[in-house]
This record gives C-alpha cells, sequence and structure tokens, in this order.
C-alpha cells in the first residue's frame, strides 16, 4: 500500500480485511454504496456481505448512486441480502425477485434520492461504502471512475467504509467536483453556470474518524456492455442530427448546440458517436454518464467538455483513458448525480437530452421502465430529471422489437414515466416526430406519419381515427387502449391478423 | 383619466376605444394576453376583437397566464376567434371545442410557456394585451391583481396594447416583483432564497414605443367561485394537519413548516382554511394563487408572508383587500408565473404542495386533467412544478363523486399527470397515505386502507390481489385495468352489483 493512497497517517491502522469490515453490519441496517452504472462500485466488501449472509441472517437496505457492476445486485440477492433496493438497479436476478414482489424497489428521480435523506425522509443510512482512489491529508475521501450518491451517504451516515481500488490510477485525484447543497431554509443558489465549471472540493469531506475500515481492493470496473450502432441506430442518429443541422439554419441553436445529456445504452450511445461527422463544433455535455461516444468526440476535437457522475467504458477505451488520465482530465469532470441532475441546473443550462424509450405512445407520453406495464427493467434514473427540465427533451427508440412482434409506438403507453408535457421529440429509425407546441390530435399524426413502422402504421392509425371520432382532448378508446399488449401476452405477437385497418391517409 | 395612470405624457395621446385598438390584430396572429386564474385580464379588448369576428374572418393563437375571468374565453370561443389555446384554460364552452378537436389546446406546465417563447420554440408573440394599473414615467408597466406570462409577453411582443382599470387602486403599485431570468448560454441563478424577497422591479419594464395602445376600463376581475369548505373537505383539512403537526413533533419539520403552495380550488383553499385552528405559526406562502384562504390565515396573524404570481378573491374579500391594500401590500408580492412555478426555486425552497386530483390510482399515479381519459377539463396549470420539485407533494382529492358513482381512487388512472415518483401523499376525507420511500406494492396498501371509500375498498383491494399474484414491481390487470372507467360510462356507476370481491384483510 503506497503511502499517498492513505494520506492521514492515523487511518493506516483501520485497513482490514473484507470480512473484517462486513463484521461491522447489523441485519436490518441501510447501506449506502457507491456506484454509478457500473462505475466505481465497492469490489470486496459487498461480497463479504453475502459470505456473511450464507452464515447468519443479515438484510440490509441497499442504496446505491444507481446500477452496479461485478454481478454485486446478483450476489447479494442470490445471498437474500437486500430487502429493499433504492434507487435503481439493472440486474436480471435482482429484477426477477422484484417483480415477484419480494425485494421492495424504490424506484427514484436520480436527483432526489440524497434530498430525501438530507430531509429524513427516508431512512438514515447506517454505514457507507465508498470506492476510493485516496484518502487525503484531511481524511477527505476521493472517489474512482463516479460519484453518484457516495458523497452525501458519506456526509450523513453514521460510519464510514473506504475502498481504497490500487487499480485506479490516483491521477483520477482533481477528477472530481463535490459540492452539497447548503440546507434549508438557507439554501443558496448552486452557483454552476456552465458544464465546465468547478464549484466545490476535489474529494468528499467527512469526519475522519467516522472511518471505521478501510479495505483494500485490486479489481476493475465491469465494462459498458453497450452493443456498437447498427442500422437502426444510425439511422436514428442520422435524424436527430439532420433535425438539429435544421435548428442551427433557422438560427434557433447555434453550431455548439446547447449542453448534451444522453442516457445510458446503445441507441444514445450512437447518437453522439453519429455526431462525429455532423457539422457542429465546441459541443459541450452535461450528463450523468458518460460512454465510449463521448470519449470518441472528445478525441475527434468535436466535443471540448463533458461533465457527469460517471464514466462507463469498453475494457479498451477504459485502459486507454485510465492509462492517459492526465491527459483527459481538464476536459472531465465528475460531480455528484445530485448536481449532474439536478432540476435547477438542468434548467439553467438549457440541455439537449437524449433518452430512450420502451415504449412511446401516439399522443407522446413515455414508458422507460415497465414491459408490459407491470414488470420492472431497471428504473426511471435520471431520465426524469433531464426529460422535465431540458431546452429539448428528445426520446429514441427502435420502432419495433422482437423482429416486429412488438411496436414501440403504441396507442396508450401501459406505464407512464414522462407524460407528453415532457416530450419534445421522439426518433425512430423511420423519422423524426417534433412535439412542440402541438395539441394531442396533432401530435398523433406526427409520431403515426413519422416514427411508426409500416407494419403498425395503419393500425394506430384505425385506432386514432376511430378514437377521434369518440371525441375528447386525447381521443382513447378505454376498451382497447391495452389491446395490443394483451394480444402480445396472448399471440407472441401485437399485429393483429384479421382486420382490415383504416389506413392512413396520403 | 387621473394623470398619475399613465405617467409618462407622450402616451397619454395613445389611448383609444376597444374597437380601434381591435382593428390592430390580423387574422393568424399570435396574442398574448394577461390573466391569471381570473384575475389581471383584459375586460375591453377581447370583447371589441369578438365583435369584429363576427364581421369578418379572425382567428388567433392566445396565449395567456392561466384561466380568464369575464367569460372572454366563452366569448371568444364563441366569435370563434380562438383556434390554439395556450397553456391553461377553464372554461365550459371553450372547454367543448377543444374536446371537440375544434380547438387545439397546448396544455402546458405553467413555467415553461414563456421559456419556450424565449428560445423560439413556439410562434412569436405579435401583439400582447395586458391589464395595468398604471404606466410610469418611463414606460413601465404596472399590472394589476396579477402577473403572469404578462411580463414576458410584454418583452417578447412586437406591440403592446395596454389597458389601464380604474378600477385598481394605484396602491397596487409596489406589489409586485418583475424578475425575467437572463438569457442562456450566459443565465445566471435566480437569487431568490426566500419568500418574502424581492429581487426585480416593480413594473414591467418595456420600450415605450411598443405601447401602441392604452384603452381605459372600468370593470372589476370576476370574483372567485370556490366553494366554502363541508364535511369532507374539513375532514381531509384535518387528516394533513394531523399529519404535519406528527412531522413537527417527530422533527422533521419546524412549527413554520415549509413555504407553502396551494392549487386553485375548493379543497385546497379549505387545507389552508384549516390552518386556522393548527398549531403552525410564521408560515409562508411560495404559491400560484392566493385564495381567500390566504388572507383569512394573514388577518389572523398566522401566516407572516404570500409570494404568488395571482389573487382570486370571493367578492367580499376583493373589496376588502383592494379597499386596504396598502395595510396587505408590505406581507404579499406578485411574481411572474416563470418565478412563482420555477423548479430551480421550488426546489430550493422546499415547498409543502398541496394539488387536487382529479383521480388517484393505487400505485399514486395522479389525473388531474382528463376526465374518463379523454376529456380536458382545465389543464394541468402548476400542479406538475410544483409537484415535482416539492419538499412534500401533497394531492387531496374526495373520495369519490356523483353520490358514489365515482371513485376518485381507482386500479389504473385513466390518464397520467403525475406519476408515482412525484406523489408523497395522498389525503381524502377517509384518510392519509403516506407513500415516501414505498415500493409500489406498499403504496397500493396505503393508499386501499386509508383513502379508498369503504364502498370501493374491497374492490380495490380485489384488483390489487388478483393483479399481485400474477406478478410484477406494479402490478396490474390490463384487461380490466379501466373496467371501472368503463363500466362508469355504461351504467352509470363504478360498482359492480354482481360479483362478492376479495375482502380487505383486517
Amino acid at each position: 500500500m503506497p503511502i499517498d493512497r492513505i494520506r492521514l497517517p492515523r487511518l493506516r491502522d483501520r485497513i482490514m480485511s473484507p470480512e473484517a469490515a462486513a463484521a461491522l453490519f447489523a441485519d436490518g441496517m441501510t447501506v449506502g454504496m457507491s456506484g454509478f452504472t457500473r462505475a466505481g462500485d465497492c469490489k470486496a466488501v459487498p461480497f463479504a456481505l453475502a459470505e456473511r449472509a450464507a452464515r447468519e441472517p443479515l438484510s440490509i437496505t441497499l442504496m446505491t448512486g444507481a446500477s452496479l457492476g461485478n454481478d454485486i445486485d446478483k450476489v447479494l440477492t442470490d445471498a437474500n441480502v437486500i430487502s429493499r433496493r433504492i434507487p435503481f438497479q439493472s440486474d436480471p436476478t435482482l429484477r426477477r425477485k422484484i417483480n415477484a414482489g419480494e425485494v421492495m424497489f424504490i424506484d427514484q428521480h436520480l436527483s432526489e434520492t440524497v434530498e430525501q435523506l438530507r430531509a429524513g425522509q427516508i431512512a438514515p443510512v447506517d454505514i457507507a461504502v465508498v470506492e476510493a482512489t485516496a484518502i487525503t491529508e484531511n481524511g477527505g475521501i476521493v472517489p474512482t471512475t463516479s460519484v453518484g450518491n457516495s458523497a452525501s451517504f458519506a456526509v450523513l451516515a453514521k460510519k464510514i467504509i473506504v475502498e481504497i481500488n490500487l487499480t485506479m490510477p490516483l491521477g483520477l485525484e482533481g477528477l472530481h467536483d463535490i459540492y452539497i447543497p447548503t440546507y434549508r431554509p438557507h439554501r443558496l443558489p448552486i452557483p454552476l453556470i456552465s458544464p465546465a465549471q468547478r464549484i466545490g472540493l476535489p474529494y468528499i469531506p467527512v469526519d475522519p474518524e467516522k472511518i471505521v475500515a478501510i479495505v483494500v481492493t485490486q479489481k476493475a470496473d465491469s465494462p459498458s456492455n453497450v452493443l456498437p450502432p447498427d442500422a437502426e441506430t444510425r439511422a436514428i442518429a442520422g435524424h436527430l442530427n439532420d433535425f438539429l443541422a435544421h435548428e442551427v439554419k433557422a438560427g434557433r441553436l447555434s453550431p455548439a448546440l446547447q449542453p448534451l445529456q444522453a442516457g445510458i445504452g446503445t441507441i444514445a450511445n450512437a447518437v453522439l458517436h453519429g455526431m462525429l461527422d455532423s457539422p457542429f463544433r465546441d459541443l459541450k455535455m452535461y450528463s450523468e454518464v458518460l460512454q465510449d461516444s463521448t470519449i470518441e468526440l472528445l478525441d475527434a476535437g468535436r466535443l471540448s467538455f463533458a461533465s457527469a457522475s460517471s464514466i462507463t467504458l469498453s475494457k479498451d477505451t477504459y485502459e486507454r483513458v485510465l492509462g492517459d488520465i492526465e491527459r483527459y482530465k481538464s476536459r472531465l469532470v465528475l460531480r455528484p448525480q445530485e448536481i449532474s441532475n439536478h432540476p435547477e441546473v438542468i434548467r439553467r443550462l438549457g440541455l439537449i437530452t437524449i433518452n430512450t424509450a420502451l415504449e412511446c405512445d401516439i399522443y407522446g407520453n413515455v414508458n422507460s421502465t415497465h414491459v408490459g406495464g407491470t414488470h420492472m427493467m431497471n428504473g426511471i434514473g435520471g431520465s426524469g430529471d433531464f426529460a422535465r427540465n431540458a431546452h429539448l427533451s428528445v426520446f429514441v427508440t427502435k420502432a419495433v422489437a422482437k423482429h416486429g412482434a412488438i411496436s414501440s409506438i403504441v396507442p396508450m403507453v401501459s406505464h407512464v414515466d414522462h407524460t407528453e408535457h415532457d416530450t419534445d421529440i421522439i426518433v425512430t429509425e423511420h423519422g423524426l416526430a417534433e412535439l412542440r407546441g402541438l395539441a394531442p390530435r396533432e401530435r398523433a399524426r406526427q409520431i403515426i406519419y413519422n416514427c411508426a413502422d409500416p407494419l403498425y402504421r395503419d393500425l394506430l392509425w384505425d385506432y386514432f381515427a376511430r378514437a377521434s371520432r369518440r371525441g375528447g382532448h386525447t381521443p382513447h378508446l378505454l376498451q382497447e387502449a391495452f389491446a395490443w399488449h394483451l394480444r402480445f401476452e396472448g399471440t407472441g405477437s401485437m399485429l393483429e391478423q384479421q382486420r382490415q385497418p383504416e389506413a392512413v391517409p396520403a
């Protein structure tokens, strides 16, 4: 252990094994762990907790930044350690237990978790477990590849366990900007007025006496599992870039656009990737997670700065960036997710936000989370923070799934995460619907004509036409609003075989 | 016309008749009018427009702050003047045309309209028509009983028509605080850190040369049509006050609570009225509209300050307050609705927000706007601005409507305005459901046990129990999610006569 990893000498005798650290937990505790979109999660203590749970009852409320890597959620779920999970996850095993009603999942807007903690609205954190690059002279914790909720977890927790990860380069120090809003009723404006600005400290300031254990690890983050662009995601990127270029031409946007946010995932990554060939320059990101596409845009000189709460990269890019962190550090900053996702800052900066929809309806309501209206995928994540407060809120989705058996454009979404008010643009591989300033009936025409797959276009029009004749600001036929979902459940396809739908007028 | 009503002398020769002012409009224009929840609307020009439209085609996009009084929306609708309406309305005649698809209604979060105008995202305002108390020495416009969107309409419009209302006391000058956010990309934090703070000017600053007409009126605002508290709304107030008192006792709130917002309407008014008998003191409001209950709380010394965008009172209270405005002015401020409803300020101040639901579902999703999922009532108004960013987001509703034929608690809401993430508390006359930190299945138990009417409790439990057995994070039976709404449509009641529902366990 190089002494520059723990620069407050008296903390060095708190180094212990993961097993010893795991003994500090008690059944029923609330635990706040670092980790956001697989980046910067703890790599030892969670596994020691799972082992301990094999011998004795140990069940906790687990709070994190967002999703964890290294199968941590799976291992903890299999060991029955997790009774409650807040505010996001993306693990298939945990998901199964959530959908069976065996784990209580509190799916939250990612900017809100620590606000609720601070106000005593949810159970306080007993122990924070935070992965760190180093501990400073004054006991400050330098995070690794994500900040997530770690700063407020550590500040608010009774005890802190730090995992020092020796594979994380010391050069990460200086990458982070830790700002925590002042307390009400004397809260001041968050002074951030541009994506590149630093307003806080490069470490998490804590009382060193709260650090009760330090565990040393040497495991890397799980690499991103984002797929490379394909024909459809390239088409989506093309439609959006064409639209943005048109907005620049019309004088409504500058060639630097507005600061960009892109949700995690294959489509959002492909959209940013597509900006490599765009006319835009001096781009900036103000996002929650940076993916490979961010690094490509930085390397190409098209992006001048990126702010986020985590960096989640493929294996090669991860190694390249961490191996050359000094070169990237001046153009990157990682912030607490409360700040990367804060309504105040998002509205002020005026972001263009790009998030993925599971399904959209003909009026612009978006389902990001619930398959068939009932089964949780991952959680709403930051999409609500961004979409609500964006300058331009874009949702992207492929028009069909399962080889055409599912239409992503449906008469009525089976679960609403984002209402019609928070959706400005919808893009599929077939085209782009511009919804700003339109009434629901006008939006339906845009979405059906431009975004729906040809397989489903006439069926959607048929629904809309018949519903419109029955009247209403937002026409619907409640008796068949979910007929497509039910048909898929019954027959394996949303496509109707028998009847001839009313055709879309030319 | 006293000379202190138009203090910039060269403007005095722009006084003209409403008919002459109406001649300045052209078919197809976008018009921004003052008026917010019946307060401070224009009282002459709209009627002259309607008269002109009887003689020649005249159709406009009408933008306002919120709803208008004096039947303006009705008169303009009957004259076919309104082709598009933004961002809120509450008129039965206009509503009918909206629901018939004959008027395009763009229902918006009330903080967002002028943001979209400023960014060129919706059609620019050709003419602003603003009711004023006076015009200052430098041509500044002093509003009357509301600010609404008037400030940005006037600043952004090509031409301005001012209606000077002689019934508005000159003492209203000094009541308003006009702050408009700076332009992106150099936008600064909104410096407001407490409800009573003034951060702007007491008038709307405009280039006086844009004021092309001044019309003199003498008509009062339409009085509020809020009903007095009844047994149910008193019970709702009681449950909420008990809960808040409990939060104070638990140390999570101070006896001054947090700044209060209350939506317009009978129930929210009754809840505030109920605070007359509460243990809370030194209360403050940071709301969009002030109703009679605000004045009662001020008079009783229980409320120390109220900030809003409009004042909408019953006839007697209106006359009392306007007649004694100097006494109230030091404890009131009216702001642009962009500021009263701004996410940045709401999140910073940490409001307790109280808004009315049309229906709630067992998981906490709220429908505020659409009857039967299709027919628009008024619009989402500011409820989304407040609920999303609140410290504590409360929705209130009577448990049943139409003498029990409609349950306000349903298996699935037929339209979503506020998602489960934005609902902390639901209150009906039967009780209060505390949803913070709960998963959907836990929320369902709270809502069914505490809020549902006994007539519907077992039916709701039956749905939830059967859906839960099918699984899912948010259990639903899509084939019968809207069965209650359809039954009401078919039989006039949501109540099922035949089958015996599964009973709520004790």
